[in-house]
């Protein structure tokens, strides 16, 4: 299996940790000389914690396995692209490599409304690389809020 | 003393924290009805994480502190404008309105390069007060980089 597709799968499995709590369904991995040295997903509601994003969470974990804020020769992966603090967070971390699930179309700052991970006035940006299991990843989020909308009519 | 210098005050003393901790002298309180529930200091090399910037440890404080993921009644009082990752987190807790004490013209997004504390396409916008204690903070910050450079040149 591509490796790409192969961590993926991983951060999706993040996603459904999430998605079995109740919260929107995103999950992030961050891989280290093709180890993952950092897990997370969504659980701003669970915490009642703003900062409870996946990718917090991920980077969180794997500054603290590597003990570095940096994480120079790492790779995200994140099931959807990122709200801008996750963005920012990314960039502050000098992550090289972030690859995405599917584009946020309303909340997307890695391209969708601005690009936060290549901005030219910072001495850090990120290639970019989008629609790795995309169909699973958008899928996993129309589920989820398709769920959310039929509760809503059943209450 | 008007309350916006007198909280400011209280995060120039977390700034002072950093200071004394060789780190880039930044702080940040979170107030709300009157009363300091969120401090931090920047921490980064300490902490050896990314994420430990003042903003993001006052606010993960203040949601221990209230219990809520939104900060909705909350005012951030930060002696220097938020980076990306700050700005977006800050927008991510509502917080409603954001004080800061000087502008930071090469890595500032609350108006200098982006202004993401008010993107018309997200869902919360911050109110944005500058300028109060404009010369302390920008002494802080000036005297810290002035020390660095003098250390470097004596080695």
């Amino acid at each position: 299996m591509n490796e790409h597709i192969l961590f993926m799968k991983a951060a999706l499995l993040e996603a459904e940790k999430a998605y079995h709590l109740d919260e929107t369904p995103i999950g992030a991995v961050i891989v280290h000389q093709g180890n993952i040295i950092g897990r997370g997903y969504n659980r701003r509601n669970t915490d009642k914690n703003s900062l409870a994003h996946a990718e917090i969470i991920a980077i969180n974990e794997a500054c603290q396995a590597i003990g570095d804020w940096r994480l120079e020769e790492c790779t995200i992966y994140i099931t959807l692209e990122p709200c801008p603090m996750c963005a920012g967070a990314i960039v502050q971390a000098r992550v090289p490599s972030v690859v995405f699930g599917t584009r946020s179309p309303k909340a997307g700052f890695g391209g969708s409304i601005m690009n936060i991970l290549q901005i030219n006035e910072l001495n850090h940006q990120c290639e970019i690389i989008e629609d790795i299991c995309k169909e699973e990843c958008s899928t996993l989020i129309k589920d989820y809020f398709k769920n959310i909308r039929s509760k809503n009519n059943i209450l």
